[in-house]
């Protein structure tokens, strides 16, 4: 029961009480529900692993989007983690396939391309018939690092490099974007005329 | 005292306690002091105008932008109040000149075209010499509104129609960006190749 409740702890915002919360109801749940509880934890590691072509995390390989006969395979958007997919497709806009490169460029920790999935990427570009590369790391200092080194490095190849706008966010009033937020709005203005 | 007091409730934020403190202290402060405020409050009603040319308050006629030799004159960009001036001046990098519209668009609430200062931009278009018009309205329901109207009624003229990007704001994670900002950050990536 100890071991468990240990166990239990390390699970993000889980304290001593949760996890004897937690232990106990495993206790009085029937021996089914524990053991596919056990299981499903179990499985979790075994079966998920890194998509050979996109390094999304999934269960098959290649990943259902790299799989995908719908999705433009020519089109690859560009992120740092498995979990900003998500924050792409809840547009719903998005018809091409991804790269995940796990992290960003960040020199004070250590980070460097070579800790990054950076070389899977240009391999892609090399070998795979590819039109555009959308760089869609966050506009944050690292991300914007990250972006910059990237369309440097794919400047050899004959593929669209673009990068995503960054601006005021939609909804909110003009008086309370940020310097930077507005300047790049300014600048990353659009034609309106048909 | 009285009255004083019914006048100063009528700022925002200030109630019948605030009110009186303010009262009181004007009571205790000097003669000289008591007609500064006095002379303040009269002077901002009678120096205060709107710009001829911008409608931006102002207390010269034309405005310090309008009357600017070192501005671009050509370049004119359209805002929703005289406060969203300080958001564009903020990002320290706009050159242009401004048109204040003094609201925006909203049917609902029985504001159209002609209960804003739209109909002295159509005649300055008309009238100078404008390469282009930036319309810097917020990315809000009602700015947008506003914005497509402006863009239609300002169709026929020889001049340029921009419109501010809408995107993931500078500094922030791509995780937490809301739907439509994200969308437009796609639709409104950009080439990053030289």
């Amino acid at each position: 029961m100890a071991r468990l409740i240990e166990e239990l702890k390390k699970l993000p915002g889980v304290g001593s009480k949760s996890a004897q919360r937690f232990a106990f109801h495993i206790l009085r749940s029937s021996d089914g529900d524990a053991a596919a509880l056990a299981e499903a934890v179990q499985n979790l590691k075994a079966s998920l692993r890194l998509c050979s072509i996109c390094n999304n995390v999934t269960d098959v390989d290649p990943c259902a989007y790299c799989a995908s006969p719908t999705r433009n395979q020519r089109l690859v958007c560009v992120v740092e983690e498995p979990t900003s997919i998500a924050a792409v497709e809840r547009t719903r806009g998005y018809q091409g396939v991804y790269h995940v490169l796990h992290g960003t460029l960040s020199p004070l920790h250590g980070v460097g391309p070579d800790q990054l999935r950076t070389g899977t990427l240009l391999a892609r570009v090399e070998r795979d018939e590819i039109d555009e590369v959308i760089l869609a790391t966050s506009p944050t200092l690292e991300g914007e690092a990250t972006a910059t080194w990237l369309a440097a490095a794919l400047r050899g190849f004959s593929v669209r490099i673009t990068r995503i706008a960054t601006g005021v966010p939609a909804g909110s009033d003009i008086e309370y974007a940020d310097e930077v937020s507005m300047s790049r709005a300014m600048e990353g203005r659009h034609d309106m005329r048909q």
